[in-house]
């Protein structure tokens, strides 16, 4: 059935983005070292979108029926992610941890959206969206690693 | 030692609100009946003072030299809060499961102003301002209520 | 005399508006109940708009030459409604009070207009406008009460 | 032929839309009742959002090459929807109209959507981000109905 | 009776607004020719002004205690235009079209401001504004029109 | 006939409020001595407004099918103000200069508005609305000069 | 008991600053001299600034749970302060005026401070800041006064 | 001496702006004809520009401590301008008696800023700035004429 | 492979935007005569539409590992169209140009899409976003041209 | 006594903060090095917050009637900071120098805040909140700094 | 060499800037007195162009490759200004104090301009716009002085 | 002849910013590395600036007569400058890269500047504000290298 087909892909995407939110923000406090700066305000633009989109996400299930639930101990249970690391981290270590998570989301969303193209165009349409927003910000997270480039 | 006093006051402070928007946003997504619209508004407007509070909570603690800790399944395991309700929940019932949460932290927030009036007036002055802030919230959940004017 | 003309419709008008907008203010402080947010904000909306037209009567007196007088002792003194409620006031029935003190306003006013035509257009002009946005504001909150459709 | 193709699919949206704005502000005017602040608000909202897609509508069809047509006689003429209720219309009767009018241009927006896909994907694509809107709109009138949560 | 009287003159202006809107927006879509450009954009700012008019009479309406009417069918059945051309209009024949309709309303309202100085100065004030910003309106098309200049 | 009543009494008005603008702007440049910095701005906010209000009634003579006429020989030859002083005007001598060409038109408005009445109600109300203002900004040079107070 | 300790400080204080923005607002309309511009701004400045401080002690009273209660017969029969003067003020004698209420606000509020700092440190940290803006205007009026340096 | 010299530059030149800026607005009111809409709104703007220039001019004047005069018999008396044609104006023949304007204090300006250039390179900056801006408007209202391109 | 599926496509394009852009620019530069202003400003809107996808069309690019190329020489030696008329084009010529250019892009993007739809449903949609723009831009250029209509 | 008391503690908070303002430019222009553009714009961030901390303790000083003295030469001798290197500074160098200086106002701080809090809390209350802010750019060049972490 | 023949010109400008804009705030902070408020406000604007202003002329230094110096050491030692008065300063004596000053940096300017007019244009051109703009103050400042009027 | 001189002199500087803008977005996508986000940040403000650049020279060209010319093959025939490099860029390589082009432009400009000095004063103007701000964006590229202090 349709709706419980939609509440499939877009309710796991929803526990990944509050994670991801919650990431950035952890980062966002705890990065140090000399690109401290630079890190510290590009995991707060990447906070922001993240924090949008789970809403649109969150938003789009109730609206087909499916009751959101992005819960602290439901995201803690299902999150696909590993811990981040606790307190400080340098500045040279926060783009590969950052990276691994988005594409992560971004493969997981490969196969969402194939899903939601036989099920609910609207939802695929969200996703897509969200997804070259993602990839967008892993670029971008990736460039300013060594050894990266096309 | 005054770092520990201000960790040991302001870290359990972020746990708390770090739920607490999670919260708001679940019961902004899952609210449903007569009073839909007003709760669905207030619940986000809740959410973004308390995103800024634990925004200032946590650098607040980096400031002093203690690594904030919000990653979720720290925030899952040291949470004061029950479970919120799954699914939806009538329109009726959110104010008091909210008047509960924010009650909660006002009143461990009595405690860690007097702790922190020992030893840091800065990060005092700050919970102060949160607390007038949650309580205000309070209020204004409070008074949806029947039987609650003072 | 025209000066004294104006100053007989325009003063008392400035009493009442400026005891509506001390009464708007305290029916948004002390609302409580399942209505409490439409109203609180409703509230605070009448008493911007009656600000700016307590201004603007006081201005339009001072201009044609008559002292505008709205102290509080003035005001209290010489206010035509009678007290509003101490202590909170249940949501369903702030709106039948402050219909009732609008539509005081606005059918003064209709002798009002009636007189300053003979004597200061540009004053009547004044009062016309205000007394659309007074009829504005008393169908809204009129239309907040049970068996008051036209 | 494709000119053709998107017309027959455009045409009859832009038909149910301006037909849509237009009770929005029929419902906008004349809800009264205890919710009366929130539908009033809520209707404006809808009308707004409503007459930027029938504008962007509009313009699609002009832009493939067919004319668009939303005069008054055409609207009236082949719009699917049954009258809205003359007078006053009661806070708690206004939601199922609504809901009832958008879930009709949802569900004929899923026949358009899947024969765009065919023929014009800039179209549907459009028609995609539209259905999501008054899907949003519909989910959010239905939550102020008894009964509606998921 | 007063209620009645400002009826049978805002009613009927409700209706020609609400037409005129249609039709500005009409043509703002299907004008084409040498002027389309400046024709677009002056053809929207129209419609613009028009809506915020009708808003403003359907609710002094609703103020006075007479229910708007602006659904559809009434606006189809009442309207005293005749049908603007369906498909595209060349951008020198489009002016003529609006500058016929504009000085319609503005003769029409002519008896009506008239009749509502009998009855209720604040409407007839209302319609005064509106009939200044008509004309501005008409003045600027029929400028476009070779041979109407003063 | 009305159109060149209506030029009778806005034509001149045009001539008064552009002389206005020009003299409020000369003194402006020119005014010296102690109260210098309040004169300037204030000076500045009359040829704001004063240019507006001549914007205005230029384009409802143009509107009302008469052409408007500001050039600057036409100004020069059929203002009815004295020249204001060249040179350096001290700032306690600016006040009464100015309040003495705002009771002038003032003044002369109120036939204006008597005549007006008669032809063109709108055209009456937009002088209403400029004399209002006018005699507020009377009233705030007035009140600068002792011995003005009523 | 905690509540009603609040109350004896903050209830006089809303008195006092309601009094207050009524007296700025009369200042406002009836000053007049020399200095009359500047006085006009300085005393809406004020008006605006003791608006918004009434405003959180009246809502923090709410939110302690005592009723706020600021009803014109209220604060006329409580206010400490003497009648401002009637009819029109020189500018010269604004400032001392205005000094003279502000002080006594300021004074009081040394009480309230100390009072508060017993019983609520979130309220006693909301009169702190309002007492440091009451000490601000008052250092501006008093600055325009001879003989006030330190 | 250098002040006379300014003086003997900027004074025309003011004389020369406040012409022309009642000229556009003069032709803003009474164009017609087919590209009235352009011109309309192109005539405003360069209003716009000309009364900015021309209060810079005056206050350079008063800064190097020349009176400026630009009071209406004045201009009318020294302006080197004919007359612009009384009434409706074509939309054709609107740009060229522009044109001939402002290429006439470009020419002028030449002269200026080779003067002010021996005597005041800050005035002559200013001028510079001015001549820029006026060749840009004559650029654009010549490149509305057949036959003008380079 | 996909990383080069999707730099076939997008890489032409962000050639074909790039030139499409400087082309723009040329043309709001040199046009002249009658329609002017219209095509100035309708070509500078273009210019911005078209950078701002240029730019998304690149970070797409490099974001799926594909360096972009749009250096002068590159979009030179690559562009797919002729050149632009050097010097002043009159403004009835300027839209056919302009609509040549824009129809071949989107001719382009009809293949683009298709192809894109197997390899990467991301850059699908954001070609059909550009495509959507594209496309209302050529019909306000081809409308102002003659027989263009539907 | 509290006047002087108050004096004693904020006239060389006053000192620190001109001085580290003008610090803070000093480095903002003379920066150089790999980060030159992080810390050019963290070091203006860092001025602007020091200038308005600064205007808010002189103007505290005034309010308690003792006069501001931040004179260059004033500030120059009794400042307690170093010289800030002259010409160019290596972007890895700057850190530690802000640093430096931050964590002394710091530090002078702590001791201002004990001894306000016997003698004016208003005060304190100031102090409270610029030290917070001091303590966040602290935090933030430290970050940037190996081996700063908690 | 042409960047020590800027670096000579500009580095005592830099410094002449620094102390005024130390100098505008001292004022701003003690003056006092029947004018206070309009000095308050007309110190603070001064204060904000020349700290714009010393940045603009201290960034020139740095990009002609000579290391900008305004470390508080250097503008006291090299400042060519006498104190400002300590204290309070009544309102009718700033004027002068401040007039004083901004004449002597436009009298060092007049040498600065020519030199640099033959070494470097672009910095003649910097130093012209702050010339004027320091002239226009000066006007402003002067202006208010008895005795002062061209 | 002017015209001539004119265009011999703004005709190549409009080729160096055309192809410098085109760089600036290359090196915006393709630059990696450490540095990635101040770079790209960077090189968009460069971007931004240098198309403002480019418009005011190509208009300023038009008014002067001179048809500017910016097709992509005439940039392409005519640039001064080599090939930037394909692909992606090291963020340590690519600051040498502008700082290197920008050089170029601003030597050009010293003989332009001179040149224009004999024949437009206004031109001459022109590129002065653009020679002074690409100095200060060499400034800022240049400072992130190592070495390049003065």
């Amino acid at each position: 059935m349709e709706r419980q087909a939609v509440g499939q892909e877009l309710g796991p995407l929803l526990i990944e983005l509050v994670d991801l939110a919650l990431t950035a923000k952890q980062a966002h406090w705890n990065v140090s070292g000399m690109w401290f700066r630079q890190l510290h305000a590009q995991l707060d633009e990447l906070a922001d979108d993240v924090r949008l989109w789970s809403d649109d996400v969150a938003e789009r299930l109730t609206t087909v029926g499916v009751a959101a639930d992005a819960r602290v101990e439901t995201v803690a249970a299902r999150t696909p992610f590993a811990s981040f690391p606790s307190g400080s981290v340098d500045s040279t270590k926060v783009a590969p941890l950052i990276v691994e998570r988005l594409s992560k989301v971004v493969e997981n969303n490969q196969t969402r959206i194939e899903k939601l193209g036989a099920v609910d165009l609207v939802s695929q349409d969200l996703v897509l969206g969200i997804t070259g927003g993602l990839q967008k910000h892993e670029w971008m997270f990736a460039a300013e690693q060594p050894g990266q480039q096309p």
